[in-house]
């Protein structure tokens, strides 16, 4: 008899659907015979300024070292953030990317059958992380393609464990103002961890932009996680981190792997902390790119969801998901989020220019306009 | 009133002690204001010999890209690892180093009041995770410091999820041979997932020696799990996989972070295999490291445990931790065991042999020989 090992598995792990990521340049090349060089790739929120060159000097430095495991205290970067930030190196913790971030919280404070509440059209990777541990869902219906702070406020209840807000948002790069993050904050209980996750934070334009950091004095439940994989241009090697309370960075720091940031992420994160130049030259690349493409989608007819991020996602008016194949074959790459509840929606990471332009003249060709 | 957010975390996460790394050299320069250069580290079972350059040329050639996510499926490494071992890509599983592996597999099989077995003085990592999980620990006794392999299919009942067998053990460097480990195998139920954690694999010396791979195709059940860590020399970019059945395979992806493994380890890992130079290096160092060690210790009257690994455990007759102390202050880092129940015993990394010789002398002084 053949043994079912899906079966086996926890009741929340055989329920799990695994993380679709942006297809890779080179997957896309192998399936249809193209030149990686030729292809655009706007699918992953990415940074396509390409790497700070401090970053890089960091990186090449710290290779001469691959034998030896990383600091797994990770001091230097710790060290840096705190002084960033204003805070203590306890109150940070280090993350393989925010992904690592937001699944140790999850998995120091939910258990089987506590209720986890994040919002309709949010980042994938919260249901995911509440499905693996078994835990119950409470998806709150968005208002405006945004979160619903109020109504996620309502939705916690005496089970609920955590709740996941991002802000931006990702995939649809709505915001909460700073005055709605502070009173949603304020209604939930501090027995409910709050992980608040900034991931696109640096991207922001506008006055009295909201930034967890400020609310950490006031609320020992909150999370707030960040990346080095979007301004800062790391996405390759993974670095993420928490900053909270240090009671809460304590837990999140006995649930994560010992050596889970490896030597040359380390390296190169400290490194690119003090590249402010590169950083805003990110900012002003991508709200140039924004503006790029919210004027290409309104040449070609579309609606879009104005953005806080490094993207933008746009209503193609009719299933997405055949323009997105349509789009592979011009050697576009961008994101459907039928999974999100936004069928008719495609999402567009800011490029370089001539990527945005590419990418607009393909829509175009491919809806028929 | 307070909260206390460890005393809210999961049953398991409030017990878990983390992981206690080897201390990293800079660490050791901060606290006694020693030159980094001088100090020797034989702490953390790393690779003496610094990376492989084409190791170091795929970093190299890899770094352009730090602003691109990872390829979330590693195509090129899968594809390497399974032409190697004869294998499919669907039978391998990629890890932030095996740690990650190990973790994976505990977590998709294990709930809350399942049993976990793994053997006494066995790596420190399988308590961890049988802890984080609020899992029933079974320590099965050692027997001359090795698993007793019969003894720990005796500890199987309908409520073991999981076995993890360490071969060669670390910290004690102990080996079950190839009929033990078939023998094992034949008598835990298939409905019970055997982890064979073959870290230090490539380091055995002998004929016969045991090979996880070999019992793939008769034990869907099995994970073997895997390093570049230790004889691939990549200890700092978190590399680590599991080869085992599809079935397996496909639950353990379900459940691994979608970028685990960053993308200039991926590339680096991919092009130390293309090294076997490098690793047979590796492999000559070690052995006579491994002899130079086992004489040095023998000169000081000191007994020891025979060694398939990178690193051998001496009982240094006395409780350890002083003498680590006192070699710490000798800039020697080397590892203190008692938590692996070996109280008298320090671990000691193979290390070049200047490196074996400083420490053999360091010993000796500090022993008052």
């Amino acid at each position: 008899m053949h043994t079912n090992y899906r079966a086996l598995a926890t009741p929340g792990v055989q329920g799990l659907q695994p993380y679709q990521p942006g297809k890779p340049i080179d997957e896309l090349a192998r399936e249809l015979g193209l030149d990686p060089a030729a292809i655009v790739k706007l699918a992953s929120n990415e940074n396509p300024l390409g790497p700070s060159k401090k970053a890089l000097a960091a990186v090449s430095a710290a290779a001469a070292d691959l034998c030896r495991y990383p600091d797994g205290n990770g001091f230097n970067l710790k060290q840096k953030l705190a002084g960033r930030y204003g805070l203590s190196s306890g109150q940070i913790t280090l993350g393989n990317g925010s992904n690592d971030i937001l699944e140790l919280a999850a998995r120091a404070f939910v258990s089987c059958d506590d209720e986890v509440v994040y919002s309709q059209h949010a980042f994938a990777v919260y249901p995911i992380v509440t499905q693996a541990l078994g835990a119950r869902h409470v998806k709150v219906k968005a208002r405006d393609w945004g979160h619903d702070l109020e109504a996620m406020a309502e939705a916690v209840t005496d089970r609920t464990r955590l709740v996941f807000v991002a802000n931006p948002n990702n995939p649809t790069g709505t915001l909460a103002g700073k005055s709605e993050v502070k009173r949603f904050l304020q209604r939930v209980p501090e027995t409910v961890i709050v992980v608040l996750d900034e991931a696109y934070c640096e991207y922001m334009v506008g006055d009295d932009m909201p930034n967890g950091v400020e609310f950490l004095a006031d609320h020992p439940n909150l999370i707030v996680a960040r990346t080095f994989s979007k301004a800062w241009g790391l996405a390759a090697l993974r670095v993420g981190y928490a900053l909270s309370s240090v009671e809460l960075a304590d837990v999140l720091n006995r649930v994560r792997q010992p050596f889970n940031v490896d030597a040359l992420a380390l390296a190169a994160a400290s490194a690119v902390l003090d590249d402010e130049h590169y950083l805003e030259l990110s900012r002003e690349v991508n709200r140039l790119g924004i503006q790029q493409l919210e004027a290409g989608f309104d040449e070609l007819g579309l609606s879009w969801i104005p953005s806080q991020g490094n993207f933008v996602a746009v209503d193609v008016g009719r299933p997405a998901l055949a323009i997105y194949e349509a789009l592979l074959r011009e050697g576009i790459i961008v994101r459907p989020v039928a999974a999100y509840e936004m069928p008719d929606h495609l999402r567009v990471s800011v490029g370089l220019e001539h990527e945005n332009a590419r990418c607009l003249l393909a829509l175009k060709r491919v809806l028929g306009n």
